[in-house]
C-alpha cells in the first residue's frame, strides 16, 4: 500500500494484486481476537484507499506463478499481467517449526479469520467451563496457554488477562473467570527478547497484575487437544489446557520459494528473500522484495519484521522505480530508520523502547494509543476505534464479544 | 430476553438457554449484509445484558428434546434442566417452499453468518466483474436479484442500490458499478403487501431512485448458479444473475415440530404453534410459546411476526408466570399493541405506517432512525451505530466492506 501510494502522480501505471479486498492493520489483530474491536474496524478496502489515485488499479486475485524472463505475473493460474517493475510484498505466515499438525490445536494470529477463530475459542472456553460439572475439566477449560513471548504473545496474553479479570466479571454463576490460569510460554530466557532487559522485567510485572504468569526457557515438544507438553531443563512437563494460542514462529510466505524457483534468489533460514542493498533481487533489477518477505541488512544489522520497516521499504522501492523511470539508473541503498518498539499490556500499560528513551506503564500506553490511531488507515476507522477504546477504557466492557463462524454452534 | 428481564426482582430462578452467546438485533442484519455495520455492532452478549439480574443465569447450548410430563428440557442430548414454567421463543427460519436446494444459490438473511455470506457474495460480484473480459459474464456478475418484496427484501434491495450507486462509485477501472441491475421479485401483486397501497407505490418510486427495479406477480420456478427462472402470466422467463438473495419465505423453527411431538400442540401451515389466548399450550398451562414461533390471534387478527410483537409477548408471558407464582391462577389474554410498521429504503428514505399517520421519504427515515437506535440493546452499540450512520450519511462510505469467511479467498 505504501509503495502504491508513493506512485501517486507519477507517469506510471500501478496494478495492486491482492488475495483480499482489504488492507489489514495487523498490530491490532489481537484486539479482534479478544473481542475489543470488530474485524471491519481494522481493515480498510484497498479500493477505497486508492480510489482517487487515477494511475492505480486493484485486482482481487492470487498470484500463482511468475515468469521473470517474460516479465509476467500469473494470477489465478489463468491470467497473465505484464510488468516493467515488480514489487513483491506478500509478508509472512506462521511457522510451527516442522509440526504443522499443531496448528489445529493452537491457532496463530495473522489473518482476520485467525482472529475470529481465537475469539471463538476464548469466549467458548468460559461457556464450556460454566456448563462443566467436573472441577478438573473446568480447570482445563479455564487454562489458557500462549506460546511465544514476543510482542504478539505479550499483547494477546495481556488482553486475555483483561477479559478474564475485568470484562467477564459477574457474568457467570458457576465459575469465577478471575480464577483462570493464563500462561505465557517462551523458549528464550526472557520475554520481549528484542527489548532492553529492564523493559522485559517490567512487562513481566505488568502481566502479573493481569494474572498472567510467564514461563521462559522452555521448549515445547507437543500440543494436542488436551494441552501443551514442554521440556524444562531437560524435564518433561505438561499443562492441561483446552485453549492454546500460537505466537511463536514466523516464516516467509510461499512467494519466497516461488521467487527462488524462478529467479534463483537466495533465501535465508526463515525462507525470506535475501535482497540487494536497494531491495531488488540479484540479476533482476526490476524485481523488488519488501516487508516481512525480505531479508534486509541495514547498516550492518538485520531489519526487523515490523510494520514501520515494511512501510519504509515500500516507499523506498517506489522511489527507486520512479528515479529509474526518470532515467537515473544508479541504484540506491535502503536505510532503516528505527523509530522504536512498543508492546501494550492490557489497559493502560505498555513498554516502549525509543532507543535512548525507555518508557513503561501509562505513559508508554498513551504513546502506543496515539501512534496506533495515527497509523490506522481511513478516517472512519480511527473514530470508531477511538470510541470503542474510550468506552472500553472506562467500563472494561468489550463490544465485539460474539462467537461466530464455522463451528460456532456448540 | 424481554421475558427474562421482566423477571428481574421476582422470587423466581430464571435460566436462559440459547445456542448463541449473543442477542441479535435482526432488523439491522441487512446493514451487516451490505457492509454498513459490523456483526458485533448489532449483537449484544446475553450474559452482559443479564449480568446484574442475580436471579438469572445463562446456559450456552442447544435444546435437543423436551419432556413436558417430567417438566424437563434436554440440552445437547446429555443434560436435563428441570422447570416449573417454560417459555419457548426459538423464532423462525427461512422457507424455500419445499426447494431446500435453492439455499446454496440464494442465501437468506436470518443469522450473522447469513449476513457475512451475503456481504461476501455482494462485494465479490463487483470484483469478479472487474476481472471479467466477457461483457456477457460481466453483466451476469453485475445483476443482483432479491426474491421477496417484504420489508427485508425492500431494505436489502435498497441498500444494494446504495452500494452500487454511491459507495463503490469511482473505485473500479473496468466496470461502472452504477450499471448494475438490481431486481426485486415478488409473488404478490405489490411489494410491502401488508402496508397500505399508497406506501407500496411510494416504496417502488423510492427504489427506482436507487436504480432498483421491482417486478411483482411472479412465481419463481428455479434458482441455480446462473440465475432465476420464474413464471410471468404463464410464460417462463429467466434472469441471468450470479447473485441471488432470498427474502421470501419464513417457517417456524424446528422447535414447533418438537412441541407438536411432545405435547400434541397444533401447528399452523408455517409450522407455528397455535397457542391459547394467554400464549400457553392447550393442556400444558406451564408452557408458553412466544415470538415468531407462536401463531397468535389478537382481537380477531393474526399477530404479525415482527420484533415489537415478540417483545410484547415476552413481557406478557413473564407477567402470567409472575401472577401465577403469586397465587393468581386466572389466565390472562394477550393483546397486541400495533405501534406501526417501518421499512427503510436506502439513505434518507423510508415508508412508515402508524395506522392513521402514513409517512414516506425523509421524515419516515428519521422516525426509523430514532426508533431503531432506541431499541438497539446496549449503550456502546448505540453510540457505535450512530457514529457509523452519521459517517455513512455524509460520505456514502461503508466501514465494514470486507470479504471474509470460508471461501473468502478467490
Amino acid at each position: 500500500m505504501y509503495a502504491a501510494r508513493r506512485f501517486s502522480g507519477a507517469p506510471v501505471k500501478v496494478t495492486v494484486i491482492d488475495r483480499r479486498n482489504f488492507h489489514l492493520f495487523q498490530p491490532l489483530l489481537y484486539q479482534v481476537a479478544t473481542g475489543g474491536l470488530s474485524p471491519g474496524d481494522i481493515a480498510a478496502p484497498i479500493r477505497t484507499t486508492l480510489r482517487r489515485q487515477k494511475n492505480a488499479e486493484v485486482l482481487l486475485g492470487t498470484v500463482t506463478d511468475l515468469k521473470p524472463d517474460a516479465k509476467l505475473v500469473v494470477v489465478d493460474n489463468t491470467r497473465e499481467i505484464a510488468y516493467d517493475s515488480l514489487i513483491v510484498a506478500t509478508g509472512a505466515t506462521h511457522s510451527y517449526f516442522g509440526r504443522p499438525e499443531w496448528e489445529k490445536f493452537a491457532p496463530g494470529l495473522k489473518t482476520l479469520e485467525d482472529a475470529t477463530e481465537i475469539r471463538r475459542r476464548l469466549l467458548f472456553a468460559f461457556e464450556a467451563a460454566e456448563r462443566e460439572a467436573s472441577p478438573e475439566l473446568r480447570r482445563e477449560w479455564l487454562t489458557f496457554v500462549i506460546v511465544g513471548g514476543g510482542p504478539t504473545g505479550v499483547e494477546l496474553a495481556g488482553a486475555i488477562g483483561e477479559v478474564a479479570n475485568q470484562t467477564l466479571r459477574d457474568e457467570f454463576r458457576h465459575i469465577n473467570p478471575e480464577e483462570s490460569r493464563i500462561i505465557l510460554l517462551d523458549a528464550s530466557p526472557r520475554i520481549l527478547s528484542t527489548y532492553p532487559e529492564e523493559l522485559s522485567a517490567q512487562a513481566v510485572n505488568q502481566l502479573i497484575g493481569l494474572n498472567v504468569r510467564t514461563r521462559t526457557g522452555l521448549r515445547v515438544t507437543n500440543i494436542d487437544e488436551r494441552g501443551v507438553t514442554y521440556l524444562n531443563n531437560g524435564d518433561e512437563e505438561h499443562i492441561a489446557a483446552r485453549s492454546v494460542f500460537w505466537a511463536a514462529g514466523v516464516q516467509a510466505s510461499p512467494m519466497g520459494k516461488l521467487l527462488y524457483d524462478r529467479t534463483g534468489a537466495k533465501l535465508d533460514r526463515a525462507g525470506r528473500v535475501v535482497v540487494q542493498p536497494n531491495l531488488s533481487i540479484e540479476g533482476f533489477p526490476e524485481i523488488f522484495v519488501i516487508g516481512d518477505l525480505a531479508a534486509v541488512v541495514s547498516e550492518g544489522k538485520p531489519v526487523p519484521g515490523v510494520a514501520p520497516a515494511a512501510m519504509q521499504m515500500g516507499r523506498f522501492a517506489a522511489d527507486e522505480i520512479r528515479r529509474r523511470v526518470q532515467g537515473q539508473a544508479e541504484p540506491g541503498t535502503f536505510r532503516y530508520m528505527d523509530k522504536g518498539s512498543l508492546a501494550v499490556i492490557g489497559r493502560a500499560h505498555a513498554v516502549a523502547d525509543f532507543g535512548s528513551v525507555r518508557l513503561s506503564g501509562l505513559i508508554a500506553w498513551l504513546a502506543w494509543l496515539f501512534i496506533h490511531l495515527m497509523y490506522l488507515v481511513g478516517f472512519q476507522n480511527r473514530i470508531l476505534v477511538f470510541v470503542q477504546w474510550a468506552f472500553h477504557y472506562f467500563t472494561f466492557s468489550r463490544g465485539a464479544r460474539i462467537i461466530v463462524g464455522p463451528g460456532a454452534l456448540p
